[in-house]
């Protein structure tokens, strides 16, 4: 039996696929556990629930990714708790010991207590909920196309994206593309053009998190895409028929079918099992608050990073979910990892190196916020095209990517626009029924000429 | 309103695709009605199921392929019955009244009166069909790893596939492939190429409606790749986790967790429904017996084509459900809608011109049969490669498809390999469990070397 130690890294997303793979020559022994048996790059998921992307695209085998690191096993399971004292990871089906842990199970959507609203407007994390929000769209088109009713037509074609972040603001400049241009003349009685995209954020500013020189960018690209942004508007309710927006005193319901949730994230719920079991605290979006090198505080042998650690910057201020602090994060508790082998005590804490942050609204057009410059449009769209195609995971996935980017841009065509799974049960008013009554089933499309 | 007449096509297959194309210069109106949204390219589903290729790659949005065709609207509706008398189709919600009626619903999995053994054993006609299987392939190599009891992890790497046919044996050779190549190096508890996959036919041969010839080398070649083919044995019973061979008086039960059906196939339900509404009758397939020009007998205004029709060659034999067989009834039957707007009444019976059929075993490996030459090997394989390629609808699918053959030929690699969806909830012997017992957690990569 081997002396090497055992360090179990719960999540397999940027932050700890980026521990396993530092630790490749390191003499350990590493279990990377994680529900899902892919990797997945979450920067391109938009992609997908918009049917520019297939999922495998953006997904890569963790498997294929570490077939080659031998101190490396995967496990594809379910983690349900923590046992810090016998230093053990408990799971749906049994448990597994360690002598080192690294919890990266990242973030999910905060609904701010309304869990209700989860099944109406779905958020965007995994490669299921991108495949429901693509159903949903693509749903409405069809719906709409069928419906007869210019009240409830107008319900279908009525898209309600909740927050202005970079995941919102980007699912609406899509959005309004596909509107616009890729499902041109596919339908015979409706425009889809005529969709109405609202981007709804309970802040002033859409990309509060860029300068406003960038942020003031970002709206008004999205208005010449006419996307209807409210700023400053609260959501107060949400049906699966509607939304209703708080300005001040003014109350509006907005009728619609597809909603889609960007708003806040929060911690992964084992990182509040992790805090019950380890003492610790957690901040009020239930991330877990960490030592300076990212150990829990009296537990130096468990690690916490990625979107469910709490840590700040130098300035004090807490470092943003995003993939490039997930990754360095990564890679520093690595080296941790290994000064703690070599029995050395003095680490310096973790110091985030921002290279810079970027956010596309669609098609040509971005802001890039890089050690202060300031890039916008096309020029800003480029960079961000070129720098997340280098960072996709695996070869061919990028190059498939490239194409298939490459196909849409010139064509304005997105290839997956494919509607898959089980549809909930709509009231509609089926068009084909009116037609029988108004006897004009014989010309569809003279009808919608007339129409 | 136009006095023009009103087409209905019932399914967007590979049949109706090719009458509303082939009427596209046609002074009609044309409606077709697709529960999905997408044509699929159904050849190569098997290539979904088993992870090397995304279902955006085979799969073409019925509206975008018909974009431009202006006489034609696409309707995404479930067809429950028809109405001869009245000349309507019942939808899920609503009707649709037609002058002609074309019906290309085609084919689905026939359980033999079994209809309990459809959620042990699945078949593969859809995209959903197609990640359900690949989910079950993919988690039975999944469970096996965290399985310690040799039985059962025995049991989880045992696939048993039911009809030797073309989808049954190029299922077979793919799956034969993924064990020994692709997921090679990827898991350390067990060794994927220990799988056991049983071709299971309750006749002679494999690939039965091939000469002999070709079916002989079928043979040989899925011998050469350790699958375990066994004539002449008809399924007993399918239990979630066995299926009962008979062989004479002979009975042996398999243990086993995944079982793909891919024996024989019946006509859609809505075939039953046609011809009970037209006092037509069906073959023991359920398929409908159609007159010469296809036309349903007594009504002159409907027609049956594709693996939902039967019809004979002039040998007295049945066509088989071909994708060339549907794609040459499709543009009959255009032709023939045609000269019913001219009043011609003079028609001659469809006759299928066999251009040849091939079937393919796996990398490398494939039989064909073209005007009597017969191919094996490499040659006929890229002869089925290159037929299939230039076969797919769009044109940015083929490109796609290509490069990720030519990718998946080079590294033996499959990137769509992603567990996605729920998994019923098997009873495993979890390997974490146990290895608490074992005390050898510390050191999962040398419990391995030891196991």
């Amino acid at each position: 039996m081997s002396e090497r130690q055992h360090v179990v890294v719960v999540g397999g997303g940027f932050a700890g696929l980026n521990v396993v793979r530092s630790l490749r020559k390191a003499d350990v022994d590493i279990t990377l556990l994680d529900r899902h048996n892919h990797h997945l790059f979450q920067p391109l998921l938009y992609q997908v629930a918009t049917g520019g992307l297939s999922p495998a695209n953006i997904a890569a085998p963790l498997r294929s990714v570490f077939r080659r690191q031998k101190n490396c096993e995967v496990q594809l399971a379910e983690v349900t708790g923590f046992d810090p004292d016998n230093r053990k990871v408990i799971l749906k089906d049994g448990e597994l010991a360690y002598d080192m842990l690294v919890v990266a199970t990242g973030a999910e959507y905060n609904y701010f207590g309304r869990d209700r609203w989860k099944n109406y407007a779905p958020g965007l994390k995994s490669i299921e909920d991108a495949l429901e929000i693509r159903r949903r769209i693509l749903s409405a088109f069809e719906n709409a196309e069928r419906e007869l009713n210019p009240i409830k037509r107008r319900q279908w074609l009525t898209f309600v994206i909740v927050g202005a972040g970079p995941t919102g603001t980007e699912l609406a400049g899509t959005l309004a593309e596909i509107a616009r241009h890729t499902l041109k003349s596919e339908f015979r009685h409706i425009d889809p053009s005529d969709a109405r995209i609202l981007l709804v954020d309970a802040g002033p500013a859409v990309l509060s998190s860029y300068p406003p020189k960038l942020s003031d960018r970002a709206l008004a690209d999205l208005e010449k895409r006419n996307i209807d942004v409210r700023t400053n508007q609260m959501v107060t309710e949400i049906t699966p028929t509607s939304v209703t927006l708080k300005c001040n005193d003014d109350v509006e319901k907005i009728a619609c079918h597809t909603i889609i949730w960007a708003a806040g994230v929060q911690g992964s719920p084992l990182g509040n099992a992790l805090a019950e079991a380890t003492d610790a605290s957690t901040d009020r979006s239930g991330r877990l608050i960490v030592e300076p090198d990212l150990r829990v505080p009296k537990h130096p042998e468990i690690f916490v990073i990625g979107d469910l650690a709490r840590v700040d910057s130098e300035d004090g201020q807490a470092l943003p979910g995003l993939a490039p602090v997930a990754i360095q994060e990564g890679k520093y508790v690595a080296s941790v990892i290994q000064s703690a082998l070599k029995n050395e005590q003095d680490v310096s804490p973790f110091r985030y190196k921002d290279r810079g942050t970027m956010a596309t609204i669609g098609r040509g057009s971005a802001i890039a916020d890089i050690k202060g410059w300031k890039f916008t449009g096309f020029m800003a769209w480029m960079m961000w095209l070129v720098i997340h195609l280098i960072q996709i995971v695996q070869f061919q996935n990028r190059l498939l990517v490239l194409f298939q980017w490459a196909w849409n841009y010139i064509t304005f065509n997105r290839s997956a626009r494919l509607i898959t799974g089980v549809a909930p049960n709509w009231e509609t008013t089926p068009r084909v029924e009116a037609e029988q009554e108004t006897d004009s089933v014989k010309s569809p499309v003279a009808e919608n000429v007339s129409s």
